[in-house]
């Protein structure tokens, strides 16, 4: 398997364009990371423009947080556009267990078949039917449980699912891997995960997905944990970690990755 | 009347669910305000989900800045459930004298009696109609010009209405303190009043009203005062406070909190 | 011409209220920017109230990112409002290139001769019709190579037009100017330029439109020279920015300010 650091370098060398049809909590720090990982954003959603912009772009990302209706449409315009060129595209369930709609509109997108899924537990478990998402249960519930999950719903899309927390889980629904690296107070900054989306979607483009996403989990996580060692809080954490994600380099990725095959 | 630090103690142990409707200027601050008090923000502004989210929620905000007739009117809806439910609400007319479209919805709001209301002074005095809202006034008009427009809108709906400035003041139309907590960068960021009403919500959440606000506004000024002490502008401040707020303890806030009747 | 810093100083002590409709990632961040510079910012993008806020407002911004049809229409009215009343309005054409309908709306807001245009070179270029824009030609594209066609532009709305990048060029269309004040790290952060566009309105209010937006080019870029000393990267440069715009004297502009007539 290449090194997570060539991953990144080709990530950082590429510059790759991202279409992002994310929601209105992340939609300013997911660019700022995706700029700080050396991408080009492209923040689109009206159904007017995203079918053209994602033709134009090297990768999607999709995300169901603050959802509606119109910008729910313009995620199924959009990664039929990606899926019809081979593109790589990112749905994250945000929420996905809070309401009928969001878990409408995510059924309807895994019928798109999304090469990347990305979301925390319980997330996961809800997409799969097995649990009903609750804000309540993400930090408790086990990245283990829902492993089985996540590989099977690998195994129904043909992608690749990672299911991220204080350890993260990545399958193709054969292959698995856990990535040990991240901080606590990744999860005291909002959009942190959907941040994420966009750095995974940058490392997937032209390269094997199960690796390229595996790379993109341990580079955000070392992130992480290089600002949290300049961080007071959860406030002073947020910009030093776009300092440390444009700052970290191939070589101390290498080094610092905790990836293991379970 | 039980100790601020001790509200602050419950709304962290407590870590409620808070769902906001929010405006786009406020959205991921208010997330990250809500976070860094342990509580768990939900963002949701879609008529076809807010009352599934507001159903599974402890406690909602509604905030009419940036206004659309749809958010408008999944405020309504939203509002209805927390009302029937019994749970609090905090309505914010943002700019509320600003436009006659703003004016209407926070009218429609204030029919549905918010449990809680906050706002500056010019704000609250043009929902009560003595005053055309303007921004040239808000640091100018002094906060007591509102005392009593605010405790007549308390009576009308049997609610608490804080009037936020230099020196807060708190109603529930029969009683009033002030609070002098606070900062003078605070104004100098954008969305701090907006995320203020997510604090207020967690700290409601199975608590008296009247003393949970202003508990409140003491543990967000006193904080702000924290922050100030290492920012060196309005830019180095917003990350301190954040910092600030989650490292606030309930003996700090007791020993800090300026709170008087009035 | 007036000094750099009269035009700062002129800003400042006149806390012009200014109307922005802008795209979804810049919102929270221009708000912030407008507040360290004095001014005070109204965002309001619904068409049952633009006209009405417009109307109450020193100057606006229009910003075509993120569009949607809604947010469009509502950028006719208010600027329409502002024309008839003659008040100085920006149109930023934000990825004018990258989709038919950001295009379309960029030519309907052109038709009502927008005093201010600010885009960087790509995206002044599609305006004229003489490339096609690309978020890959925009490190790349030279300044120089838009400074013809900015003049055309400027001729053709009887406006000022600025094209941003590591130099900038302002027009009028007779007359031309060069500003070599900025960093790097200023290409880092997402809604800088957004941002830009209410300091440039800002500026403006009652003022000479060519000299006022010279000098509000030379006071962002000399804010962000002073950022980017203390900055370790593009997280710790945007707190770091909005505390140097607040910081900045007009004396040290005039002493700062790097502009060179073309």
């Amino acid at each position: 398997m290449a090194s997570a650091g060539h991953f990144l370098e080709r990530a950082r060398n590429g510059a790759p364009v991202i279409h992002n049809i994310t929601n209105l909590v992340a939609v300013n720090f997911m660019a700022n990371v995706l700029l700080a990982v050396g991408a080009l954003p492209v923040m689109a959603h009206a159904r007017e423009e995203v079918a053209e912009i994602s033709a134009g772009a090297s990768a999607l990302t999709v995300n169901i947080g603050t959802p509606c209706p119109e910008r729910g449409a313009a995620m199924e315009d959009a990664a039929l556009v990606m899926q019809r060129a081979g593109k790589p595209w990112v749905l994250d369930p945000v929420g996905v267990g809070a309401s009928h709609f969001r878990k409408t509109l995510a059924e309807r997108l895994i019928l798109l078949k999304p090469p990347l899924i990305r979301g925390n537990a319980s997330e996961i478990l809800a997409l799969v039917g097995s649990s009903r998402h609750s804000p309540r249960l993400e930090a408790a519930e086990g990245v283990a449980l829902a492993m089985a999950p996540a590989a099977e719903l690998a195994r129904m899309t043909g992608g690749v699912v990672a299911v991220t927390g204080p350890v993260d889980f990545v399958t193709d629904g054969t292959r698995g891997c856990h990535v040990a690296n991240g901080h606590a107070l990744m999860a005291q900054v909002t959009a942190m995960g959907c941040a994420l989306n966009g750095v995974i979607a940058a490392f997937c483009v032209g390269a094997p997905k199960f690796e390229a996403t595996v790379a993109a989990l341990s580079f955000y996580g070392l992130a992480g944990e290089n600002a949290a060692r300049s961080a007071r809080g959860p406030g002073s954490f947020q910009p030093a970690f776009l300092d440390a994600l444009a700052a970290l380099k191939p070589a101390e990725l290498d080094a610092g990755a905790r990836v293991s095959v379970s």
